[in-house]
């Protein structure tokens, strides 16, 4: 049942601006997006929902004018942390204790152990760790779009210094990483509608080790 | 539903070692990761399925001694391109033409076009992004294992140049990006079982621009 719905889906190429998903189903995309396992728990990215006409303007153009960015209903942009940060990773250990109750030392055990490790290392280094977390909730909300019937574009095309300076990411710590325009297939000008899913062999895609 | 199933979902501390994901699940399950969206539907990863005792016992030395990579059933390991190439972007020029019947001088026309952007970088640059693909997969796997009701634990913590070595991946061309071993969660031993799933507030994970 869910590969019935992950055979539906596909990269919406012309979406239908008349029609407008519901909030609900925005908001069970985002909950699975939330849902997302992390490294360590640590959830290093922010997801922005644009619905602002004018603000879906400038990110189509600077998205090489990819229609599916103003004609889907909510754009939702990925974005990871620039950084990991002692304090960033505290507010996650203290969330953990105050939630789940797990002794402070026995947390501090592993987390002091997680900052020595991440915090030596370059900017570059650690947001490159991020983004992979943010493909993960990426991949999860792909799949929960398609659940809900929701069409979705993924989409890495774009330029990601003009998403970081219109959305004023940079400021907050955090550095634009995918797009996801949500929004229902157009009748005409999606040519990937109705066309044949075309995936690796799984003999070619698998190797059995046994 | 999938977000009851997101919900039920935890990163498996340890697994059952007497009970098997049955052969139908773990198809689900790759079947899924097949179906992930990639970069232009280059699909640039492969799937390792270790089931072979000895292999096991190599990887969870590799994995530092994580006890699902041995007591899961299943190992799923995710390995991406260590680079991409003429012949493999062929490959898949090739396959859709065969299969979607798109003229070659259309999908040349578009393929052209990225090898002239993917080919002069380094292997380096190519592989992270092959690897961001893979987390895509890796994401949409993790979820078709909850919707199967099969355990499943998440996994960066390896020596990858270890696991690389024992799968005799470089040879093949490929990177191991994410472990997965598939399984049941034990009786006990199992932390997480039954603990709080912690996540950012929505109201913290998401910013609206309305």
């Amino acid at each position: 049942m869910l590969n019935e719905k992950l055979n539906w889906r596909h990269a919406t190429k012309a979406m239908d601006p008349a029609k407008t998903v519901s909030e609900a189903k925005v908001k069970a995309i985002l909950e699975a997006a939330s849902l997302a396992p992390t490294s360590s728990g640590l959830q290093p990215f922010e997801i922005i929902v644009v619905t602002n006409p004018e603000a879906k303007a400038k990110l189509r153009a600077a998205a090489y004018g990819q229609a599916q960015v103003t004609d889907g209903s909510h754009l939702l942009v990925f974005a990871a942390w620039d950084n990991y940060t002692a304090e960033r990773i505290d507010a996650v250990v203290n969330q953990m204790h105050a939630e789940r109750g797990t002794p402070m030392a026995q947390l501090n055990a592993y987390f002091d152990g997680l900052k020595a490790q991440y915090l030596p290392r370059t900017a570059e280094v650690n947001y490159q760790h991020a983004a992979r977390q943010a493909y993960i909730a990426f991949g999860i909300a792909l799949t929960a779009a398609a659940f809900e019937e929701v069409d979705a574009t993924p989409m890495e095309g774009f330029d990601p210094d003009q998403v970081d300076e219109i959305l004023g990411l940079r400021a907050k710590g955090l550095r634009a990483v995918t797009l996801m325009p949500l929004g229902y297939r157009a009748a005409a000008g999606d040519w990937l509608n109705g066309a044949k899913k075309v995936r690796k062999p799984m003999s070619e895609l698998v190797t059995m080790v046994a």
